[in-house]
């Protein structure tokens, strides 16, 4: 278009030239090369924070000459990463040695929690977090919170100064946990319903119902959560299931008229759509097909299924053709030893070797980017770079380490199977140094 | 001491001030208390490349007041790591996707270690891949080299430049690999022979035997191995066991006769002291049994075993205090997805997990420097601070992130405890940042 109109608009867009990779379909349901785009020249401009035009530089060139451009040499740019369960609580106690699951929570994870009744600690420590999501290329995360509504008070302002798009919620927890963590069902359903309507969706934030899991709620709380679902279809649920072998059997004394560890969740109304369960470790056949039917979503956490000792995610299964489910990535910070999902995408690939299944860079970078967002039912605004999606993304680096430098030549990969080995080798090599520059809303927000 | 001789030695001495951890036991026998001497605030005095002294800063002090000091706050100075199993052809490949054992050598091991015929190659990796070591605090290590004997003397050269203490050896592989890479018996035998004759105790170098596995060595060449064994009864011999299940399944078709794959090296007389077996993950009980009364070592490479999906080693059951297997840690890079002993401690840990066992970190640490030394039979030499031995030490910094130096406080910890939870994020946070220095003999040989 050469419309005055549009002319006058050009003032108001930036532009970025690169190496762009993001996908635009599932590669466990279609074949890989349908499902990645890479772009080995590409312009992405922007536009008020949003995705104005994509395409190769050279189709686009002419149009968007005069657009102020930065272009990246030698480098990947993607989508933003997609973190979809994850404890900003727990930052200061990752890597607590020693313990699985159940003894885990009682020995560090509960004291620790307790600190966040200080609301000026929360804060603290939620900028910290945030500094970390960001200089890791998460750009959005589905958290976990303390039981405290100040801990979510002081996590959702510190997202909002960054105009950062966060699902978060208080914890639900009304028993089997020391005294100072737990609230009441009642207390719990009144404190959410009170964060929901100063938070969700104020801006870019979304609100998510946080009973921690089955063990810790009663089976009042449980239908508590169910009903603020109800009265706010447009949330979120987010809690864990079947993570550690001890932790299915309890679930089973506690609950012993369930069918089963997710028919608890079940029974209370919190198995649909914007339910995010993590882990599933030892999920049955008949979940995964309940949680097909039902449009939830699955957190795979692999560096903290290891780290416990829980066991290895089926993600075959759960990406099965006959009842798919969503999956995003989870580093589960501080179950998880890494806020790198690039780190989590190595541990993924270790745990499916060790199943005997092959799990492919380009369908872990789709789970960390279009499938995480669409696990988080967050897929009309975020996960690639569709026209009109929030310009959140990331500038990776694949040469960051001297070994890297190495092992990678410099020259941009012309065919997506020279892109596919190169993308194997940010996931199993990168940390935090391979994300060279995170953007949010088309603007540069952390640079290395 | 304060004679004219001790006075005139001084000038010839350096010292270092921080705070030290070495092992002068095995935690996996004694009490952990008893095994590891943490010394917070300790001088370590050196002299012509050795340890001279040991000990507490305030006793130390007053006798080696005038020498130069190096001091390190907030640091912790440990021996040098020891790599027990690496291949350095095989740098420049670390992180090939989608294969176990056989298939990955097939596609990707055996095409590149053909490019070590060209020396001017080999000794340009061999630089990368002790730059490599030394910046992750690798002062030592049993390395693989190619099947050429010029990708060995590349390897010994560059080592010898440094002053490091290496083991290495060429590969003998005389079937089952491409014709480019096979030798005969004989004139594997022959080569090992003059390799030995120029390089074993040449310095601080030593020689190891390296049948690369029993697939691809025919009985002759594993006879001849064994020979070379008699004839220089202090070299290492080197090799692979029980990696992978159909490579277990493939050496039983090979050697029918054979009571299992350790008796296929047993019977050629490799079974004995000095010799080092990669892996292991597939061992049966009298295996173990035979390794403890042959004084052999294990290799433990989990990140290695994860990558390859090859299985989780019982360490457990290598270090039962009934028939204990030497065992030493091993990156196995390029089947190891790192060359950092704190990321293989890791996956050792998280090894463990997955099998309900806890590796603490003093066990892991242990491993990685007395235990490898003494998988090695170099605990004469290395492996920790006592007098007399090699000056090959590391400085690790335990906040060499922003997210560690979150984690963990400035200050030095007062308790063995205290230290416990701060080595043990080392080893779960830990890479290369983590080392700020490596010292060979007494010099600094590696600043970050």
């Amino acid at each position: 278009m050469s419309s005055p109109q549009s002319q006058s608009d050009q003032s108001l867009l930036t532009a970025i030239r690169g190496s762009f990779l993001d996908f635009v379909d599932d590669p466990f349901y279609v074949a890989e090369e349908d499902s990645a785009r890479y772009v080995p020249d590409g312009l992405l401009v922007l536009e008020a924070g949003k995705i104005k035009a994509f395409g190769d530089y050279a189709e686009l060139q002419g149009k968007y000459r005069d657009v102020p451009t930065t272009a990246y040499a030698e480098r990947l740019i993607m989508p933003g990463f997609i973190d979809t369960h994850i404890h900003y609580p727990q930052t200061e106690m990752i890597a607590a040695y020693g313990e699985q699951l159940l003894e885990w929570l009682d020995q560090y994870v509960f004291p620790t929690e307790g600190k966040f009744q200080d609301k000026a600690y929360a804060e603290k420590v939620a900028e910290v977090f945030l500094d970390q999501l960001l200089s890791n290329g998460t750009t959005t995360a589905l958290v976990f919170a303390a039981v405290f509504p100040q801990s979510v008070e002081a996590f959702f302002e510190a997202a909002e100064r960054r105009n950062l798009c966060m699902i978060a919620g208080k914890v639900m927890m009304d028993r089997n946990a020391p005294d100072y963590l737990c609230d009441t069902a009642e207390s719990s359903y009144q404190e959410t319903k009170d964060l929901i309507q100063r938070w969700h969706k104020k801006g870019r934030l979304r609100y998510a119902v946080t009973p921690r899991f089955a063990i810790t709620s009663t089976d009042e709380q449980l239908q508590k959560a169910g009903e603020l679902l109800k009265e706010f279809p447009d949330v979120y649920m987010h809690t864990h299931i079947s993570e550690n072998v001890n932790e299915v059997a309890w679930v089973k004394e506690l609950f012993p008229t369930c069918k089963g560890y997710l028919d608890v969740y079940d029974q209370a109304g919190l198995v649909k759509e914007r339910c995010v369960f993590a882990h599933g470790v030892h999920l049955t056949d008949g979940e995964f097909q309940r949680l097909s039917e039902a449009g939830s979503a699955i957190a795979f956490c692999p560096t903290s299924n290891l780290f416990l000792g829980s066991g290895l995610f089926k993600i075959e299964q759960a990406k099965s053709a006959d009842y798919p489910v969503k999956v995003g990535l989870g580093t589960d910070v501080g179950g998880g030893t890494s806020f790198s999902i690039l780190q989590t995408a190595n541990e993924a690939y270790k745990v499916a070797q060790l199943r005997q299944q092959k799990l492919s860079p380009f369908k872990a970078l789709f789970l960390a980017t279009l499938g995480g967002a669409r696990a988080l039912c967050l897929e009309e605004t975020l996960g690639n770079f569709e026209i009109g999606k929030d310009a959140d993304f990331i500038v990776l680096d694949p040469r960051s380490t001297p070994l890297m430098a190495f092992r990678n030549a410099p020259a941009t990969p012309a065919t997506l199977s020279a892109l596919a080995d190169r993308i194997f080798s940010l996931m199993m090599m990168g940390d935090d140094r391979a994300v060279q520059s995170t953007y949010i809303l088309g603007k540069l927000i952390y640079e290395r």
